[in-house]
C-alpha cells in the first residue's frame, strides 16, 4: 500500500499550520484562549497570565553577516516581549534555549548573551530557565515569555467593534528598508570586499531593523491614560497583513487613510533611492514590532496628543470590507500582499 | 588589537553554561527561583507557578534512523513535564515550537503532532502555542511547559535534610541499554539492509528509550498518600550525576544501597547480552525520566508497600560523600561519571 507523500510546499506554512492546529482542541477550564492570539492566555484566578514562543534560525530569520550578535539576542527577546505587549500585558519571565555550533566562539555566545541581557533589563523581565545544546547547524534561538494582565485590561484580537478608531504607534515601514540597506551593502561587499559600507543617512532604517524594540512605553502610557485597547495586535507582518488578521477575527472591515499613516522622514529618502513604493513598505515592509489596536471613540481625546500614537482610520462594518483611502480619494481593497491598486 | 577566541570544547557545556549563568540575576518580587532547579519558580499569588523549556535536535538528541516520530512528538512533550513533576507540580499548558526541512512531508509532520497530541491527552495538559518555520537543516523541536503547584507541597532540589529517606520512581537503566540496541541494530542494518532487526527480548528497554513516559502518576499517588517529597528532581542525565545535583544543591552527602536499585529482569538480561555492567547502566545511563527524591523517615510507612517506588538509601551529613554500599560491603564515591570502584 503506498503511503501518501503531501509536500509542505503544496500547502504553504500557513496552510501547514491551519492542518495542524485543526486538530487541537483545549480542555482545561483555566486554558482561555489557545492558538490564534499573539499569546496563549490562562486563568490564574485573580488575573491573567499570557504565554508566548519564537523561533529564530539562523539564515531563515537572520542572516550573521550582517546581524551583530548583540542585536541579535536583543531582538530575540524583543519579538517575544511584543507579543506579550499585544495582548496589552505585562512580561515578567523568559527562557531561553540555544542551539549552538563550534562555529561559534566562548566570546560570540557572550555577546549575544549581553544582547539577551540588555533586553531583559530594558523590558523588565527576569531569565529564568532554558536548554543549551551543540548544533550541527549554525544558531537557533528559542524564546518563550510569561506575562500577566488584569482581566479588565487583556486585548484580544476578536473584539473590535465598529466604529473604533484605529491607531498604530510609532511608525511603518522602515524595519523593511533596513533590511533592503543591509541586503545590498552584502552583495556589494562579497563583490569587492574592499568597498566601505554607504550607511549614511539610514541610520534610522538600518536601526529598525537590527534592533527592534517592544512597544511597552505604549503599553504603560495607554494604562496611565485610562485607555484599554477594545483590540489589539503587533505589526510584525506588515500593517495589511496584520489589520486582516484583526478585522479577519473580529469580523469588522476598516478604512486606513493613507495620509495617516506615520512614515519616518529617512524612510522616504531612503524608499525613494531603493526606489520602493514607502507606502508599499509601510503597509506591506514587516518586523516593526509597533502595535495595531483600536479604541472607542469616547477615548479619542485621551491620546490625540501622544507622540507615539497615530489615528489611522477605523472600523466599519465586515461588508465594507478592509480598504485604504488614498491621498487621491481612492479606495483600494487592502490584501495579505499589502494594498492592490484598482485595475483603473 | 587581537580578539580573544576561546573555544566551547574548552569550558565544556557544563562550563559554557555555568559561565553563561553567571551574570544573570532575577529582580522582579515574583520570581521565586531562576535558572538551577528543574523548572523556574514564579508567585501567582495563591500558588506557584513552574515554567521549563527543552529543545530537541535531530543528530544531537535523536536519530531518526530508528526514531519514530510519533514517539518523538511524545518524547517532547514528556521530558519536559518530567521537569514539572520533579518540582512535585501540575502540568497545564504547552508551547511546540518546531523547525522543519523540506524533507519531511505533511504526513510525516501529522505523525510528530500525533504524537504530541497523545502525551498531551495523557498528561493532562493544553497545547496552547507554539511557532512553525522552515529549517535549513533538519528537525528541532522546542517545548516549554507551564505548571501549578501549591506553596506547601513544592519539592525543591536544595531542601534534602540528614536522615531522610532516599528514593526513586520506577527502574533504572534500561533506557540506555534500548538505546544501544538501537544503536546496534542500526549499524547492522546499514552494513546489509536485507538484516531483519533482532529486537525479540528487548521491548521493555527499547519502549523506555523510545517512549519514555513522566511520572505524573507517582506525584499523583505521594499526594494522595499525605507525602511531600523533601527534594526531588528528575533522573535524566543519570542516577549519579543527578543525585549528586540534588546533593550538592541541599548541602548533604547520601548512602546509595547497590541491592535496593531497582533494575528490571529485562534490563540485566539485555546489559549480559551487550557486556555492559546493570549497575553502570543503572547509575550512569540516563533518560529514565524517573523521579529521585527524598522524604522524612516518619513518611517512611505511607510509601513502603508502592510497587512504584523503591527506598534505595539515605542523606547523610555532606562529610560522608556521595557513596554506593556494594553488596559486598564495599563503599565506592559516586561520582558524575557513575561510581568509582576504589582502587584495592
Amino acid at each position: 500500500m503506498a503511503q501518501q507523500r503531501t509536500e509542505i510546499a503544496e500547502l504553504g506554512e500557513f496552510g501547514l499550520i491551519d492542518r495542524l492546529h485543526a486538530g487541537i482542541k483545549t480542555t482545561l477550564p483555566d486554558t482561555i484562549t489557545g492558538i490564534g492570539d499573539d499569546a496563549a492566555v490562562l486563568d490564574l484566578g485573580e488575573e491573567y497570565g499570557l504565554l508566548t514562543t519564537d523561533l529564530l534560525l539562523e539564515n531563515v530569520h537572520f542572516d550573521l553577516a550582517f546581524y551583530p550578535l548583540k542585536h541579535l539576542g536583543y531582538k530575540a527577546v524583543a519579538v517575544n516581549v511584543s507579543d506579550i505587549a499585544a495582548m496589552n500585558g505585562i512580561p515578567r519571565q523568559i527562557t531561553v534555549s540555544l542551539g549552538l555550533s563550534n562555529r561559534f566562539s566562548v566570546e560570540a555566545i557572550e555577546e549575544l548573551y549581553a544582547g539577551i541581557n540588555a533586553a531583559c533589563t530594558d523590558f523588565r523581565v527576569d531569565l529564568v530557565g532554558g536548554d543549551t545544546s551543540a548544533s550541527r547547524s549554525g544558531l537557533l534561538i528559542s524564546v518563550s515569555v510569561f506575562g500577566k494582565v488584569s482581566k479588565e485590561k487583556i486585548a484580544y484580537r476578536h473584539s473590535a467593534k465598529v466604529s473604533d478608531l484605529l491607531c498604530v504607534s510609532g511608525d511603518l515601514g522602515a524595519a523593511y528598508l533596513g533590511l533592503q540597506v543591509l541586503e545590498r551593502e552584502k552583495q556589494v561587499y562579497l563583490a569587492d570586499p574592499s568597498m566601505q559600507p554607504e550607511l549614511d543617512g539610514k541610520e534610522y532604517v538600518i536601526q529598525r531593523q537590527l534592533r527592534p524594540e517592544a512597544r511597552m512605553d505604549v503599553v504603560y502610557e495607554l494604562d496611565e491614560a485610562g485607555v484599554v485597547p477594545t483590540a489589539m495586535i503587533d505589526v510584525s507582518d506588515g500593517l495589511a497583513s496584520d489589520l486582516l488578521h484583526l478585522c479577519r477575527r473580529s469580523e469588522v472591515g476598516a478604512v486606513v487613510f493613507e495620509e495617516n499613516l506615520p512614515i519616518d522622514d529617512q524612510t522616504y529618502l531612503v524608499a525613494t533611492e531603493l526606489n520602493i513604493g514607502p507606502i508599499t513598505a509601510a503597509m506591506n515592509g514587516g518586523e516593526d514590532y509597533e502595535l495595531l489596536f483600536t479604541i472607542r471613540q469616547a477615548d479619542y481625546d485621551k491620546i490625540k496628543n501622544s507622540p507615539n500614537i497615530s489615528v489611522i482610520g477605523f472600523i466599519t462594518e465586515p461588508a465594507n470590507g478592509v480598504v485604504l483611502h488614498t491621498k487621491g480619494g481612492n479606495r483600494h481593497p487592502i490584501t495579505a500582499q499589502g494594498w492592490t491598486p484598482l485595475s483603473s
